[in-house]
């Protein structure tokens, strides 16, 4: 373990244009603003309990047009009220097939008591975590086995029924939920631990399986999750690998596409691609399963994944300062009296230095915890703030912060907040910005300005959350035209029907 | 640093049935033996001076027939004696234009000066490094710039000529020499670097940088390449990423599916694709580099390169153990004292379990230098016993060794030596038989033997080396049907005149 060292650490950078006390002028020691803002923070909820609060909030967005504008989400308002996407985007429907009498027949014959048609039931399958795209799916089905999504697949190929994967339904670019009526298939019930090998910590496992149960599974046999997000108590494993989720432990141990071993994939004529390799080392022809990590379910259906998992760190500290910025520095290692030794020499580096003005170092769970609850509920925090514009953007490190302050001094009084969280030393920024209700006028002062400021410097316009169907339009501030090309051609290759998740990713071949 | 954790540790297993002093019986303490065998390590040559070498040994495989068995590795022959691989494996030329004069007009006028057809000059390039396979390659073409790759491929694919891209010439499965006649196109002019940014460690440049030199530019700007391998003083960053190369830093910094974060390919119709970013994270769309990653040459023709590359440690550690097996542990970290206290505690408890008996540890650069050479040149070594059989494949760690002794009970005396080491943190084993000369039968003993032993464990066929032209027909093994039939459509997709290193990686479509 070393401090100085951006390759050990997970570390996050975090300024938020801070709450109520510091724009009151509040300057309390830090230690004692920990302690006071951790009234403020929520219980994370999974999604079908988010419908049940109560909400007053009126509905902020109906009779707006926001026609390949997508960067909105609204919060606080109950699933009725959220606009359907269809109208809100005006999007056309594709030809594909409408779910009949038969095909529900055939459904429940195949997967007897997991097909749902209820409306009140399918209802928070519709509706996004964020509350900001609505689809009007009338089925969902449950498949417990590779063999049953495959059966499923086949036959929507064969009907040309469309389909929407979902995992957790965490996503925050529409990517989650059906645009139309596409038949839901969720990963929910394949969730078996298939096998874990604790000499090489190779895990394999069914797609459904809930991040943090998964996470609780291996720290009791002394191992942990390459991967950890605010969403962890909800999202599936596969809807993780499907969106190539990035998350507070990148840097720590590096992204999926190192981490995750094999995969199985049902393809959209119902194959089954079996690459559930559990191999660190693997050079036999293409390395397929890249395909389908990042693809956001439009190339195939994740069913299971083989991940190589690291051991449960035997000390962690985290140290939470604050100078111009607030940063969570963790570090993770096998000797505490090194650790702490190491971290020491670095704070008393980079306090003598003045990069620093204040800190607390938390070395207990429930501090560690508690520190970690403010940052992972930030998103959850903003929407408490109105009407939040969401952008999630790779910068050159030496950058990240200049686009909040040029898009502060932009557009001024006309947004309540803009703010700039996310993770320093992976190059990536979270930009909010938050308004009373929602502006036509705000929006197209944000767009394109934040695309073609972030292009300028040859960043990434979804560094982690992916495209889905928000920010598909957008793909060419990031990549060039013979790649979006070629993307379409690997669509086209393995979904003919284009039946996979439709509307989503990419934008339409011309 | 931790000792203890695997995926902290580049940690390299090497046993060979050992040379002469062992097999002799000399059984000496092991810092004696080490510096006893130092003596017997030559110096690392290229691949062009190790033809000058004057070899005594007549040629062992003329009049063979080898058709579909490709392990085989013939050494100590001078580059006239390699049969042509043709002639050997039985190969039919596929369809593709020959060379016109009006060709070499072309080239000439396009990349003066650059363009060799002097039959001496080009004998060194169609031979591989094994001398096991040769073509007959009638021009090789230097271009400097991606432009004038996209030039060449862009004629070549019009005129349907073949190529052979080629980077340092050190693959081991004769993947980067041409079978016939391809044009031969070398990256060795592309070897600049393009930039580097000392705050990210993201290192851009040209495919034809040697990967030793990049490491010096590197260690002079306290960052090392991600990489590490034998044959690093010839081969380039372009066939490393093209080859999926692992080597010795891939269990301490993970592979290039996580290292690599951008490329730059020309694709067989000439048209660039630029996906050089410098980012950590970048979700929009498909990660269309990974195609290219591990895909040796025949999906596109990688130009530049864009890597993370970590610190430079403050601290290495090198510890040689033996008991039954020989094995080489280095730990690198920020605090030399914090390293050797967890070393020595990792070494305690490994001398007090009797897991080991004998060993030592060095510190300084030199002696680590003398201890690793022991290891990178086994397969130069290897090439002094004789005949040797060669193959590179993944295992469950725990099943890493079985192989080594199965193999041994099965070919009994017909073998003069068979041979185990790797990579135990990968769980890869190089596997060697060696024989006084050539047997048909006792390579029919070795395959599909062993083939089939690493299937039946889930094995792969081909962990680090590729598949190349040696090993194409063996993918089954290790890939199921369904994969197979995918590559081919991705290769059909983005080369669909062949004319990208054929006869290689994949088996023809049926």
């Amino acid at each position: 373990m070393t401090v100085y060292s951006l390759v050990h650490l997970r570390l996050v950078w975090c300024c938020w244009t801070l709450p109520r006390w510091q724009m009151n002028g509040h300057k309390r020691p830090l230690a004692v603003w920990t302690s006071a803002t951790a009234q403020w923070t929520l219980k994370q909820k999974k999604p079908a309990e988010l419908y049940r609060i109560p909400v007053s909030r009126p509905p902020i967005l109906s009779g707006t047009s926001l026609l390949g504008k997508g960067a909105l989400s609204t919060t606080s308002i109950s699933p009725k009220e959220v606009m359907l996407t269809s109208e809100r985007y005006g999007v056309q429907r594709l030809p594909f097939s409408h779910v009949s009498d038969s095909d529900l027949t055939f459904f429940e014959h195949l997967i007897p008591g997991r097909v749902i048609t209820d409306p009140d039931e399918l209802r928070p399958f519709n509706v996004d975590w964020l509350q900001s795209v609505r689809g009007c799916s009338k089925m969902l089905l449950r498949p417990r086995t590779a063999a049953e999504v495959s059966e499923i697949l086949r036959y929507c190929n064969k009907r040309k029924l469309a389909v929407n994967p979902q995992g957790g339904n965490t996503g925050l670019v529409g990517g989650s939920v059906p645009v139309f009526d596409e038949i839901i298939i969720s990963t929910a019930l394949m969730n078996q631990v298939i096998s874990f090998n604790s000499v090489s910590g190779i895990l394999v496992c069914q797609a459904g399986c809930i991040l943090e149960n998964l996470n609780q599974y291996l720290e009791e046999l002394d191992f942990i999750m390459p991967l950890d997000l605010g969403a962890k108590g909800s999202c599936h494993i596969g809807g993780n690998v499907a969106t190539n989720a990035g998350g507070l432990r990148l840097l720590r141990y590096g992204s999926l596409r190192g981490t995750v071993l094999g995969l199985e994939v049902v393809l959209a004529d119902g194959s089954i691609l079996n690459c559930l390799a559990s191999l660190r080392k693997d050079n036999t022809g293409y390395d397929l399963k890249q395909l389908f990590i990042g693809s956001e379910g439009t190339l195939g259906i994740i069913t299971a994944v083989s991940i190589l998992c690291p051991r449960k760190p035997k000390s962690v500290n985290l140290v939470f300062l604050g100078s111009p910025f607030y940063i969570l520095i963790e570090t993770s290692g096998s000797n505490s009296a090194h650790d702490e030794e190491k971290l020491n020499n670095f704070l008393e580096h980079v306090m003598a230095s003045g990069l620093v003005t204040d800190g607390t170092v938390a070395t207990e769970d429930k501090k560690i915890k508690m520190l970690w609850s403010l940052r992972e509920r930030i998103t959850e925090a903003l929407t408490h703030d109105g009407c939040v514009y969401k952008y999630d953007l790779s910068l050159p490190v030496e950058r990240l912060y200049d686009l909040v302050i040029d898009t502060r001094a932009r557009l001024g009084k006309t947004a309540k907040n803009v703010v700039g969280y996310g993770h320093l030393g992976d190059g990536n920024l979270h930009l909010n910005i938050t308004a009373e209700s929602y502006s036509h006028s705000l929006l197209n002062a944000i767009e394109p300005f934040v695309y073609e400021w972030t292009a300028q410097y040859n960043g990434s316009i979804s560094a982690e959350h992916g495209l889905g169907f928000k920010k598909k339009h957008y793909i060419q501030y990031s990549k060039p035209q013979e790649a979006v090309l070629l993307m379409q051609q690997v669509k086209a290759m393995l979904d003919p029907k284009g039946i996979l998740n439709p509307y989503k990713t990419l934008p339409a071949s011309s």
